[in-house]
């Protein structure tokens, strides 16, 4: 996340923190556009994404998208404005490494397809499971990864591995020509200039429900003027 | 995330933007302690939380956090004082709902446990997985669901079915007493007031990572004036 680490855009000059809200601003329009909406008002989808309206219509205006007065925004033409600028539009092929419980768990993820991610090889270093079977792939060892990225065209690597595997499959992905890596392992990567890393935790959400949670438990917290706890989920 | 939605603050009059920063404090801290050092400096600290140092100060005095001036923070009394304010000293007993590959893979994972998280069942739709043992837990049928939660004095559910078992799932758990629950399902869902969800997207990051691939691939983007590309994770 070079670029949030000081406040300053990114290379499109769209700032990191814009970048984050996009997906879920795609998420939310896809969702309203399923429902039958055509237009939808900055106020409705700022509160479908989870944010106040005037964030919402600044991250906006970075795409040039101002919405009409009075009419607010095309929903189908601002899914494709957002889907274009992120990128989804385009098709991903992904390679996962670690073909443990969380990577047979992502292989499976109805949620990467959808969004333009093609998981198109499953690396594993155990060579007592090459072949085994996930979908329509079968799980190759380690040593096939640099011909396998440059086969089938792979930008980007997603480790799942155990932690201290994490860092040694990086380097492999990066000299195989991955430039852009999705660590689940609890591992901190180096990786050199020209690849973006994105660590996901898992706990980091559970974490806020348990601020939440000692909340609803303190009997001095004072949960009044909140809006309803009906949860808008982002 | 019922407070984000407006800008409201949540409960205690942290900003919901604040909240979902302190875990990643946390974690920098954790880091900077084990690493050896005893105090830090807000951009230290901000540097190693991939924010910038003006609004981790801003963050930091909602806890009443306002460091020395010369000197910084004291690494272990500021992580003392996150961990009280996101309530991670408590223990956490938490149920696991839906164990395929992502349930499997939530009950291993080493990053809970380490912030007071603590599975104390594993449950399932299946019958015939009824005690299965992962780890020091077996499989117990997702009738069993009330009686786990108030013997075991859960409040904090993690879903990790199919999409259409998810709501009939959060049902549950609000009938037996969960008032936190996480959702890695593909679904929406409806939870009554006082019940906090969070929902997971694990191609939130990937659509993040799109969004940098795309531009390394666009020959007119303006890499220039950024800080190293060297990732600072957060």
């Amino acid at each position: 996340m070079r670029a949030q680490a000081n406040g300053r855009p990114a290379s499109s000059g769209i700032p990191e923190a814009t970048v984050a809200r996009l997906p879920v601003y795609l998420r939310a329009l896809t969702a309203l556009g399923e429902s039958g909406l055509r237009t939808v008002s900055s106020e409705q989808l700022a509160t479908a994404a989870g944010v106040n309206s005037a964030k919402l219509r600044k991250d906006l205006s970075y795409l040039g998208s101002y919405g009409t007065r009075g009419v607010g925004y095309d929903v189908e033409y601002l899914r494709y404005q957002i889907a274009r600028e992120i990128g989804v539009n385009q098709d991903w092929a992904v390679v996962i490494v670690g073909i443990g419980n969380l990577g047979q768990a992502l292989s499976n993820y109805g949620g990467f397809r959808s969004r333009g991610f093609r998981i198109v090889a499953l690396v594993d270093g155990d060579a007592s499971r090459v072949g085994e079977m996930h979908g329509d792939l079968a799980i190759a060892h380690i040593d096939e990864l640099d011909r396998l990225v440059v086969e089938r065209g792979c930008s980007i690597g997603v480790i799942a591995t155990p932690g201290d595997a994490a860092q040694a499959v990086a380097d492999r992905l990066v000299a195989a020509g991955v430039t852009s890596i999705l660590n689940f392992a609890p591992a901190v990567l180096t990786v050199p200039e020209g690849v973006d890393v994105r660590k996901v935790d898992l706990s980091i959400e559970l974490q806020i429900l348990a601020y939440h949670e000692q909340r609803k438990r303190t009997p001095g917290a004072d949960r009044e003027g909140l809006p309803s706890e009906q949860v808008v989920e982002s």
